[in-house]
């Protein structure tokens, strides 16, 4: 059986488990507001970014008493570390969902997406989707070796990055600045997006070798 | 005498204040860079941004060996948690000047800002100055009144990143996309800067009162 210091452990690997669920949600929802300017569903992002905040001031909540009460060493320092960490990037990918979720409110009822763009922001929701969810079953499970291949999935997101900025510095770009300027943060929220789930994997490679992936 | 854990914490107070230090320069050496067109200094940015790098390292490991060796409680604990939060926002600090200064290297030897912008940025970079120094102060000193007051100067940057985004979606705009985008992600980067310096800020209330400010 487990002590209950090791079950308090556990529970704070649920949390960012479930801050990944949370946050992968955030975004998928936010996608499909922008994708098909729904106004309800953008203020449904945005109002429930609270969960998130909630859930990692817990995260903070354990972390500070399991340091007072106990003296963790090596690994489970390192989880608590880690913890830490991982809850602040959380944080960050939910406080991104919702800004993608207000391009999308401020918009309405228009889109700020405009026709030719919509499968590259399609693509861009399921690699951020994919890579949350991979980065959640790397806290699960401590699979160092899924969370390495987080970096190579990435790379396929700077990819469609840059395809979004071609697009708007075309010759045949007809839609003018206003639009230019959301596709770009658009751009940039989806990219940091993923960038913040990379480092989640990264912080599960340090919590069971010791060391960051270069 | 102040003993040998209390000295380190003291050192980790320190190594957190060289990093603002370090920021500090980064954001202002990037802006002249911007405005200069200065290819060289751009690359100073770039290549010296590896010292705040460094330095957080530091951090991280002094965090690890004092939590491994002492048993915090109170106020120390809350230190340790903090400085590591601290030191994730300064860090992403230094990523912003870089990125600043890759903007001025993408496009030198033109410049990313035009004339009736350069006011406007010559401000930001200013705010963003003065943020991480009272930011730097507030970490040396625990003053929690100063602390606060940090949120008044950042509604300041919010005001000039509006007054950039009415300037590219004015009707007299007439630098065409390529710009606008860059101007977009300047103001997004200052931005950001800001609200982070703002964040160390808030640790400091912590760290002091125990409890964030609302």
């Amino acid at each position: 059986m487990r002590d209950a210091y090791h079950e308090e452990l556990d529970s704070l690997t649920d949390k960012l488990v479930e801050m990944t669920r949370l946050v992968r949600s955030g975004i998928s929802r936010a996608t499909t507001a922008l994708l098909d300017s729904d106004l309800q569903l953008a203020e449904n992002v945005i109002s429930r970014d609270e969960e998130v905040n909630t859930l990692f001031n817990e995260v903070e909540t354990s972390i500070l008493e399991l340091m007072a009460r106990q003296q963790p060493v090596a690994v489970d320092l390192r989880m608590i570390i880690t913890a830490l960490r991982m809850g602040t990037d959380l944080e960050r990918m939910g406080d991104l969902a919702v800004h993608v979720a207000k391009v999308a409110r401020l918009r309405h009822p228009d889109s700020a997406i405009p026709p030719e763009l919509r499968s590259t922001i399609v693509e861009m929701g399921q690699i951020a989707e994919s890579l949350v969810t991979k980065a959640g079953s790397c806290v699960a499970t401590r699979d160092v070796d899924s969370a390495l291949e987080l970096k190579h999935d990435d790379d396929a997101m700077d990819r469609l990055h840059r395809k979004l900025f071609r697009s708007i510095l075309a010759k045949d770009w007809q839609h003018g600045v206003e639009p230019a300027i959301d596709i770009t943060l658009i751009g940039r929220y989806y990219e940091r997006y993923a960038d913040h789930a990379v480092r989640v994997a990264e912080s599960v490679v340090y919590l069971v070798t010791g060391s960051r992936p270069s």
